[in-house]
Protein backbone atom coordinates (compact mmCIF):
# COMPACT_ATOMS: atom_id res chain seq x y z
CA UNK A 1 0.00 0.00 0.00
CA UNK A 2 1.40 3.57 -1.11
CA UNK A 3 0.99 6.06 1.35
CA UNK A 4 1.57 9.47 0.35
CA UNK A 5 2.08 12.44 2.89
CA UNK A 6 1.10 16.04 1.59
CA UNK A 7 2.94 18.35 4.03
CA UNK A 8 5.42 15.52 4.33
CA UNK A 9 8.29 17.78 5.36
CA UNK A 10 6.19 19.84 7.87
CA UNK A 11 5.85 20.29 11.59
CA UNK A 12 3.06 16.67 12.06
CA UNK A 13 4.58 15.22 8.38
CA UNK A 14 8.16 14.29 9.18
CA UNK A 15 7.59 12.61 11.97
CA UNK A 16 4.59 10.72 10.36
CA UNK A 17 7.15 9.97 7.44
CA UNK A 18 9.73 8.10 10.24
CA UNK A 19 6.75 6.31 11.87
CA UNK A 20 5.08 5.24 8.67
CA UNK A 21 7.85 4.22 6.20
CA UNK A 22 8.87 1.35 8.15
CA UNK A 23 5.47 -0.08 7.02
CA UNK A 24 4.48 0.74 4.45
CA UNK A 25 5.44 2.51 0.91
CA UNK A 26 5.40 6.17 1.50
CA UNK A 27 5.79 9.08 -0.57
CA UNK A 28 7.10 12.27 1.35
CA UNK A 29 4.79 15.53 -0.36
CA UNK A 30 6.40 18.84 -0.20
CA UNK A 31 6.32 22.77 -2.62
CA UNK A 32 9.64 22.16 -1.81
CA UNK A 33 11.00 18.57 -3.79
CA UNK A 34 14.42 19.28 -2.95
CA UNK A 35 13.57 19.66 1.10
CA UNK A 36 11.40 16.04 0.40
CA UNK A 37 14.12 14.72 -1.04
CA UNK A 38 16.53 15.57 2.38
CA UNK A 39 13.99 14.42 4.37
CA UNK A 40 13.74 10.99 2.31
CA UNK A 41 17.35 10.52 3.23
CA UNK A 42 17.04 11.60 6.66
CA UNK A 43 14.60 9.21 7.18
CA UNK A 44 16.20 6.28 5.56
CA UNK A 45 19.46 6.86 7.39
CA UNK A 46 17.29 6.54 10.82
CA UNK A 47 15.66 3.42 9.43
CA UNK A 48 18.97 2.08 8.52
CA UNK A 49 20.42 2.69 12.04
CA UNK A 50 17.40 1.43 14.17
CA UNK A 51 17.72 -1.64 12.13
CA UNK A 52 13.86 -1.00 11.10
CA UNK A 53 13.31 -3.26 8.14
CA UNK A 54 14.18 -1.50 4.37
CA UNK A 55 11.77 1.08 3.94
CA UNK A 56 10.62 2.10 1.25
CA UNK A 57 10.36 5.96 0.60
CA UNK A 58 10.77 8.73 -1.79
CA UNK A 59 10.87 12.45 -1.67
CA UNK A 60 8.70 14.30 -3.83
CA UNK A 61 6.11 16.99 -4.79
CA UNK A 62 2.42 17.17 -2.93
CA UNK A 63 1.10 16.54 -6.06
CA UNK A 64 3.23 13.27 -6.80
CA UNK A 65 2.22 12.39 -3.02
CA UNK A 66 -1.09 11.95 -4.31
CA UNK A 67 -1.14 11.08 -7.83
CA UNK A 68 1.32 8.08 -6.41
CA UNK A 69 -0.37 6.82 -3.85
CA UNK A 70 -3.54 4.82 -2.40
CA UNK A 71 -4.02 6.75 0.57
CA UNK A 72 -3.18 10.67 0.95
CA UNK A 73 -2.43 12.07 4.73
CA UNK A 74 -3.36 16.07 4.26
CA UNK A 75 -0.21 16.67 7.07
CA UNK A 76 -0.72 20.57 6.66
CA UNK A 77 -2.21 23.36 9.19
CA UNK A 78 -5.43 24.34 8.45
CA UNK A 79 -4.43 27.97 7.20
CA UNK A 80 -2.98 26.44 4.73
CA UNK A 81 -5.79 23.64 3.63
CA UNK A 82 -7.56 25.33 0.96
CA UNK A 83 -5.02 26.68 -1.00
CA UNK A 84 -3.16 23.85 -0.70
CA UNK A 85 -5.90 21.57 -2.46
CA UNK A 86 -6.62 23.88 -4.83
CA UNK A 87 -3.19 23.39 -6.41
CA UNK A 88 -3.96 19.67 -5.77
CA UNK A 89 -5.80 16.90 -8.42
CA UNK A 90 -5.52 13.24 -9.60
CA UNK A 91 -7.58 12.74 -5.74
CA UNK A 92 -10.19 10.54 -7.59
CA UNK A 93 -11.08 7.27 -5.71
CA UNK A 94 -8.48 7.73 -3.44
CA UNK A 95 -8.95 7.64 -0.12
CA UNK A 96 -7.58 10.90 1.86
CA UNK A 97 -7.44 11.44 5.52
CA UNK A 98 -7.80 14.44 7.32
CA UNK A 99 -5.46 15.44 10.59
CA UNK A 100 -6.53 19.15 10.67
CA UNK A 101 -8.15 20.82 13.21
CA UNK A 102 -9.45 24.32 12.36
CA UNK A 103 -8.52 25.94 15.46
CA UNK A 104 -7.04 29.51 16.98
CA UNK A 105 -4.86 30.89 19.53
CA UNK A 106 -6.69 33.79 20.96
CA UNK A 107 -6.69 33.59 24.60
CA UNK A 108 -7.20 29.87 25.11
CA UNK A 109 -7.18 27.83 22.28
CA UNK A 110 -10.53 27.47 20.49
CA UNK A 111 -12.33 25.56 18.43
CA UNK A 112 -12.96 27.77 15.06
CA UNK A 113 -14.65 25.38 12.40
CA UNK A 114 -15.24 26.11 8.88
CA UNK A 115 -19.09 26.58 7.77
CA UNK A 116 -19.10 23.21 6.66
CA UNK A 117 -18.94 22.31 10.31
CA UNK A 118 -15.02 20.60 10.52
CA UNK A 119 -12.57 20.71 8.76
CA UNK A 120 -12.81 17.04 7.37
CA UNK A 121 -16.15 17.96 5.60
CA UNK A 122 -14.76 21.10 4.02
CA UNK A 123 -12.43 18.22 2.56
CA UNK A 124 -14.73 16.19 1.35
CA UNK A 125 -16.14 19.09 -0.18
CA UNK A 126 -13.57 20.30 -2.14
CA UNK A 127 -12.15 16.53 -3.31
CA UNK A 128 -13.92 14.85 -5.95
CA UNK A 129 -17.11 12.52 -4.97
CA UNK A 130 -15.29 9.39 -5.39
CA UNK A 131 -12.54 10.31 -3.07
CA UNK A 132 -13.40 8.77 0.36
CA UNK A 133 -12.70 10.92 3.26
CA UNK A 134 -11.80 9.98 6.96
CA UNK A 135 -10.40 12.09 9.86
CA UNK A 136 -7.86 10.58 12.01
CA UNK A 137 -4.66 11.22 14.14
CA UNK A 138 -5.98 14.79 14.92
CA UNK A 139 -5.06 14.24 18.34
CA UNK A 140 -0.88 12.78 18.07
CA UNK A 141 1.66 15.84 18.50
CA UNK A 142 4.41 16.10 16.25
CA UNK A 143 6.36 16.15 18.93
CA UNK A 144 5.06 12.63 19.82
CA UNK A 145 5.07 11.66 16.41
CA UNK A 146 8.91 12.78 15.63
CA UNK A 147 10.32 10.79 19.10
CA UNK A 148 10.79 7.37 17.90
CA UNK A 149 11.97 5.90 20.89
CA UNK A 150 8.87 6.40 22.58
CA UNK A 151 5.49 3.93 22.11
CA UNK A 152 2.56 6.23 20.99
CA UNK A 153 0.27 4.30 23.72
CA UNK A 154 -3.03 7.04 22.84
CA UNK A 155 -6.62 6.76 21.57
CA UNK A 156 -7.68 7.93 17.96
CA UNK A 157 -10.88 8.36 16.62
CA UNK A 158 -11.21 7.64 13.43
CA UNK A 159 -14.08 9.35 11.54
CA UNK A 160 -15.62 8.75 7.88
CA UNK A 161 -18.83 7.80 5.55
CA UNK A 162 -17.40 5.12 3.55
CA UNK A 163 -16.80 1.77 5.81
CA UNK A 164 -14.50 0.13 3.71
CA UNK A 165 -11.73 3.38 3.60
CA UNK A 166 -12.37 3.26 7.81
CA UNK A 167 -11.48 0.15 8.10
CA UNK A 168 -8.33 0.87 6.00
CA UNK A 169 -7.74 3.88 7.93
CA UNK A 170 -8.38 2.32 11.15
CA UNK A 171 -6.04 -0.76 10.27
CA UNK A 172 -3.33 1.75 9.51
CA UNK A 173 -3.61 3.53 12.80
CA UNK A 174 -3.35 -0.05 14.48
CA UNK A 175 -0.01 -0.91 13.29
CA UNK A 176 1.33 2.27 14.49
CA UNK A 177 3.62 1.85 17.81
CA UNK A 178 0.86 1.06 20.16
CA UNK A 179 -2.30 3.32 18.63
CA UNK A 180 -5.62 2.05 18.96
CA UNK A 181 -8.20 2.99 16.42
CA UNK A 182 -11.88 3.52 17.39
CA UNK A 183 -14.51 4.61 15.19
CA UNK A 184 -16.05 7.63 15.93
CA UNK A 185 -18.60 7.79 13.37
CA UNK A 186 -19.87 9.45 10.54
CA UNK A 187 -17.81 12.45 8.90
CA UNK A 188 -20.99 14.54 10.21
CA UNK A 189 -19.62 14.60 13.53
CA UNK A 190 -16.01 14.71 12.93
CA UNK A 191 -16.18 18.29 14.47
CA UNK A 192 -16.16 16.55 17.93
CA UNK A 193 -12.83 14.76 17.45
CA UNK A 194 -11.64 17.96 15.99
CA UNK A 195 -12.34 19.83 18.70
CA UNK A 196 -10.42 17.41 21.06
CA UNK A 197 -6.90 19.67 20.01
CA UNK A 198 -7.79 22.64 20.95
CA UNK A 199 -9.20 21.45 24.45
CA UNK A 200 -5.81 19.28 24.80
CA UNK A 201 -3.70 22.31 23.94
CA UNK A 202 -5.53 24.07 26.81
CA UNK A 203 -5.08 21.34 29.18
CA UNK A 204 -1.54 21.16 28.32
CA UNK A 205 -1.05 25.09 28.91
CA UNK A 206 -3.31 25.06 32.31
CA UNK A 207 -1.67 22.31 33.50
CA UNK A 208 2.55 22.51 32.52
CA UNK A 209 2.19 19.59 30.80
CA UNK A 210 3.75 18.68 27.22
CA UNK A 211 2.27 17.21 23.97
CA UNK A 212 -1.18 16.07 26.26
CA UNK A 213 -2.78 12.74 24.19
CA UNK A 214 -5.95 10.81 25.15
CA UNK A 215 -6.95 7.36 26.03
CA UNK A 216 -10.67 6.35 25.75
CA UNK A 217 -11.01 4.06 28.73
CA UNK B 1 -18.28 22.17 53.02
CA UNK B 2 -22.16 21.46 51.71
CA UNK B 3 -23.08 20.50 48.82
CA UNK B 4 -26.76 20.73 46.98
CA UNK B 5 -27.44 18.51 44.33
CA UNK B 6 -30.13 19.64 42.33
CA UNK B 7 -31.99 16.76 40.12
CA UNK B 8 -30.57 14.73 43.15
CA UNK B 9 -32.50 11.54 42.61
CA UNK B 10 -32.10 11.77 38.96
CA UNK B 11 -29.59 9.40 37.20
CA UNK B 12 -26.44 11.11 37.12
CA UNK B 13 -27.19 12.47 40.77
CA UNK B 14 -28.24 9.63 42.15
CA UNK B 15 -25.09 7.90 42.22
CA UNK B 16 -23.35 11.66 42.55
CA UNK B 17 -25.19 11.56 46.06
CA UNK B 18 -23.77 8.42 46.92
CA UNK B 19 -20.05 8.95 46.04
CA UNK B 20 -20.45 12.25 47.60
CA UNK B 21 -22.26 11.81 51.26
CA UNK B 22 -19.46 10.12 52.57
CA UNK B 23 -17.04 13.07 51.98
CA UNK B 24 -19.07 16.20 52.20
CA UNK B 25 -22.56 17.27 53.79
CA UNK B 26 -24.68 16.70 50.80
CA UNK B 27 -28.56 18.48 50.56
CA UNK B 28 -30.26 16.12 48.16
CA UNK B 29 -32.27 18.65 45.76
CA UNK B 30 -35.86 17.30 43.41
CA UNK B 31 -39.16 18.01 42.34
CA UNK B 32 -40.34 15.34 44.69
CA UNK B 33 -39.46 15.76 47.90
CA UNK B 34 -40.64 12.96 49.51
CA UNK B 35 -37.90 10.38 46.64
CA UNK B 36 -35.29 13.16 47.61
CA UNK B 37 -36.04 11.51 51.31
CA UNK B 38 -35.89 8.03 50.29
CA UNK B 39 -32.73 8.37 48.15
CA UNK B 40 -31.38 9.84 51.37
CA UNK B 41 -32.42 6.98 53.72
CA UNK B 42 -31.02 4.81 50.78
CA UNK B 43 -28.15 6.27 50.76
CA UNK B 44 -27.94 5.96 54.77
CA UNK B 45 -28.21 2.23 54.40
CA UNK B 46 -25.49 2.07 51.70
CA UNK B 47 -22.85 4.32 53.58
CA UNK B 48 -23.87 2.16 56.41
CA UNK B 49 -23.52 -1.28 54.69
CA UNK B 50 -20.35 -0.09 53.09
CA UNK B 51 -18.41 1.05 56.35
CA UNK B 52 -18.24 4.07 55.37
CA UNK B 53 -17.73 7.05 57.63
CA UNK B 54 -21.05 8.41 58.98
CA UNK B 55 -22.57 10.26 55.79
CA UNK B 56 -24.68 13.39 56.05
CA UNK B 57 -27.05 13.67 53.50
CA UNK B 58 -30.76 15.51 53.58
CA UNK B 59 -33.34 14.87 51.11
CA UNK B 60 -34.63 18.11 50.07
CA UNK B 61 -36.22 20.26 47.22
CA UNK B 62 -34.78 21.34 44.36
CA UNK B 63 -34.78 25.24 46.33
CA UNK B 64 -33.46 23.58 49.51
CA UNK B 65 -30.35 22.00 47.74
CA UNK B 66 -29.82 25.88 46.46
CA UNK B 67 -30.26 27.63 49.79
CA UNK B 68 -28.36 25.38 52.53
CA UNK B 69 -25.55 24.81 49.77
CA UNK B 70 -21.98 26.43 49.38
CA UNK B 71 -21.57 24.66 46.02
CA UNK B 72 -24.33 23.41 43.65
CA UNK B 73 -24.34 20.86 40.73
CA UNK B 74 -26.63 21.25 38.42
CA UNK B 75 -27.57 17.40 37.74
CA UNK B 76 -30.06 17.95 35.13
CA UNK B 77 -30.44 17.29 31.55
CA UNK B 78 -30.01 19.75 29.04
CA UNK B 79 -33.55 20.18 28.31
CA UNK B 80 -34.82 20.90 31.61
CA UNK B 81 -32.02 23.37 32.40
CA UNK B 82 -33.53 26.44 31.29
CA UNK B 83 -37.34 25.51 32.95
CA UNK B 84 -35.56 24.52 36.25
CA UNK B 85 -33.21 27.30 36.30
CA UNK B 86 -36.42 29.79 36.23
CA UNK B 87 -38.05 28.33 38.90
CA UNK B 88 -34.92 28.76 41.44
CA UNK B 89 -33.34 31.66 43.29
CA UNK B 90 -31.07 32.27 46.24
CA UNK B 91 -27.83 31.47 43.83
CA UNK B 92 -25.68 34.66 44.90
CA UNK B 93 -22.38 34.18 45.92
CA UNK B 94 -22.46 30.56 45.38
CA UNK B 95 -20.11 27.99 43.43
CA UNK B 96 -22.46 26.48 40.63
CA UNK B 97 -21.35 23.31 39.18
CA UNK B 98 -22.75 22.70 35.46
CA UNK B 99 -22.25 18.87 34.38
CA UNK B 100 -24.27 19.19 31.89
CA UNK B 101 -24.15 18.50 27.69
CA UNK B 102 -26.09 19.90 25.06
CA UNK B 103 -26.84 17.05 22.53
CA UNK B 104 -29.03 15.10 20.46
CA UNK B 105 -29.35 11.61 19.09
CA UNK B 106 -30.10 12.03 15.41
CA UNK B 107 -27.75 9.67 13.81
CA UNK B 108 -25.09 9.49 15.62
CA UNK B 109 -24.91 11.67 18.69
CA UNK B 110 -24.49 15.57 17.98
CA UNK B 111 -23.03 18.23 20.40
CA UNK B 112 -26.17 21.01 19.72
CA UNK B 113 -25.14 24.26 21.88
CA UNK B 114 -26.94 27.01 22.91
CA UNK B 115 -26.65 30.35 21.46
CA UNK B 116 -24.71 31.43 24.29
CA UNK B 117 -21.74 28.50 23.41
CA UNK B 118 -22.34 25.93 25.97
CA UNK B 119 -23.87 25.14 29.02
CA UNK B 120 -21.89 26.20 31.06
CA UNK B 121 -22.09 29.90 29.36
CA UNK B 122 -25.85 29.82 29.03
CA UNK B 123 -25.84 28.80 33.39
CA UNK B 124 -23.85 31.70 34.01
CA UNK B 125 -25.99 34.22 31.86
CA UNK B 126 -28.96 32.97 33.73
CA UNK B 127 -27.85 33.34 37.27
CA UNK B 128 -26.67 36.24 39.46
CA UNK B 129 -23.41 38.01 38.47
CA UNK B 130 -21.75 36.60 41.82
CA UNK B 131 -22.89 33.10 41.46
CA UNK B 132 -18.92 31.53 40.20
CA UNK B 133 -20.07 28.49 37.97
CA UNK B 134 -17.46 25.70 36.66
CA UNK B 135 -17.86 22.92 34.25
CA UNK B 136 -17.05 19.86 35.83
CA UNK B 137 -17.60 16.07 35.97
CA UNK B 138 -19.04 16.20 32.33
CA UNK B 139 -17.98 13.18 31.23
CA UNK B 140 -18.85 10.89 34.09
CA UNK B 141 -21.39 8.32 32.84
CA UNK B 142 -24.32 7.51 35.19
CA UNK B 143 -23.58 4.06 35.27
CA UNK B 144 -20.07 4.70 36.60
CA UNK B 145 -21.24 6.93 39.16
CA UNK B 146 -23.66 4.52 40.72
CA UNK B 147 -20.96 1.27 40.62
CA UNK B 148 -19.67 2.11 44.05
CA UNK B 149 -17.74 -0.99 43.54
CA UNK B 150 -15.76 0.00 40.74
CA UNK B 151 -13.02 2.92 40.87
CA UNK B 152 -13.45 6.07 38.77
CA UNK B 153 -10.28 6.53 37.08
CA UNK B 154 -10.83 9.28 34.66
CA UNK B 155 -9.47 12.54 33.93
CA UNK B 156 -12.00 15.56 34.71
CA UNK B 157 -11.56 18.86 32.69
CA UNK B 158 -12.68 21.36 34.63
CA UNK B 159 -13.43 25.18 33.12
CA UNK B 160 -14.34 28.28 35.33
CA UNK B 161 -13.45 31.87 35.50
CA UNK B 162 -12.91 32.30 38.63
CA UNK B 163 -9.62 30.92 40.14
CA UNK B 164 -10.68 30.42 43.90
CA UNK B 165 -13.92 28.22 42.18
CA UNK B 166 -12.08 27.10 39.74
CA UNK B 167 -9.63 25.21 43.20
CA UNK B 168 -12.05 24.36 45.16
CA UNK B 169 -14.09 22.47 42.41
CA UNK B 170 -10.60 20.62 41.32
CA UNK B 171 -10.30 19.69 45.08
CA UNK B 172 -13.51 18.25 45.30
CA UNK B 173 -12.88 16.09 41.97
CA UNK B 174 -9.57 14.41 43.10
CA UNK B 175 -11.67 13.71 46.22
CA UNK B 176 -13.61 11.14 44.78
CA UNK B 177 -12.28 7.92 43.57
CA UNK B 178 -9.44 7.94 41.63
CA UNK B 179 -10.73 11.19 39.32
CA UNK B 180 -8.51 13.58 38.96
CA UNK B 181 -8.84 16.97 38.13
CA UNK B 182 -7.33 18.86 34.79
CA UNK B 183 -7.73 22.58 34.40
CA UNK B 184 -9.11 23.33 30.69
CA UNK B 185 -9.71 27.30 31.03
CA UNK B 186 -12.63 29.50 31.10
CA UNK B 187 -16.06 28.94 30.85
CA UNK B 188 -15.37 30.67 27.12
CA UNK B 189 -13.82 27.03 26.42
CA UNK B 190 -16.24 24.89 27.94
CA UNK B 191 -18.11 23.83 24.84
CA UNK B 192 -14.84 21.80 24.23
CA UNK B 193 -15.23 19.90 27.24
CA UNK B 194 -19.11 19.41 26.78
CA UNK B 195 -19.08 17.94 23.31
CA UNK B 196 -16.62 15.25 24.52
CA UNK B 197 -19.78 13.18 26.26
CA UNK B 198 -21.38 13.12 22.43
CA UNK B 199 -18.17 12.12 21.08
CA UNK B 200 -17.50 9.30 23.75
CA UNK B 201 -21.43 8.45 23.41
CA UNK B 202 -20.57 7.30 19.73
CA UNK B 203 -17.35 5.77 20.56
CA UNK B 204 -19.10 3.81 22.58
CA UNK B 205 -21.70 3.10 19.99
CA UNK B 206 -19.52 2.61 16.90
CA UNK B 207 -17.34 0.20 19.32
CA UNK B 208 -19.77 -2.08 21.36
CA UNK B 209 -18.41 -0.34 24.49
CA UNK B 210 -20.18 0.69 27.54
CA UNK B 211 -20.12 3.95 29.43
CA UNK B 212 -16.81 5.03 27.81
CA UNK B 213 -14.67 7.63 29.66
CA UNK B 214 -11.54 9.75 29.04
CA UNK B 215 -7.84 10.11 30.10
CA UNK B 216 -5.26 12.53 29.74
CA UNK B 217 -1.85 11.53 29.44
Amino acid sequence: MKIGIVGGTGDIGEGMVMRLSPLYDVIIGSRDTEKAKSVCNCTLDVCEKRGDKPCTVVGASNQDAVTCADIVILAIPFKHLVSTLETLECFENKIVISPVNPMEKRNSFEFVPPSEGSAALLVQKMLPKSTRVCSAFNTIAANKWRALDEELAYSVPVCGDDADAKRQVMDIVNHISKLQAFDAGPLAVSSMVEALTPLLLNIARYNKMRDVGIQFC
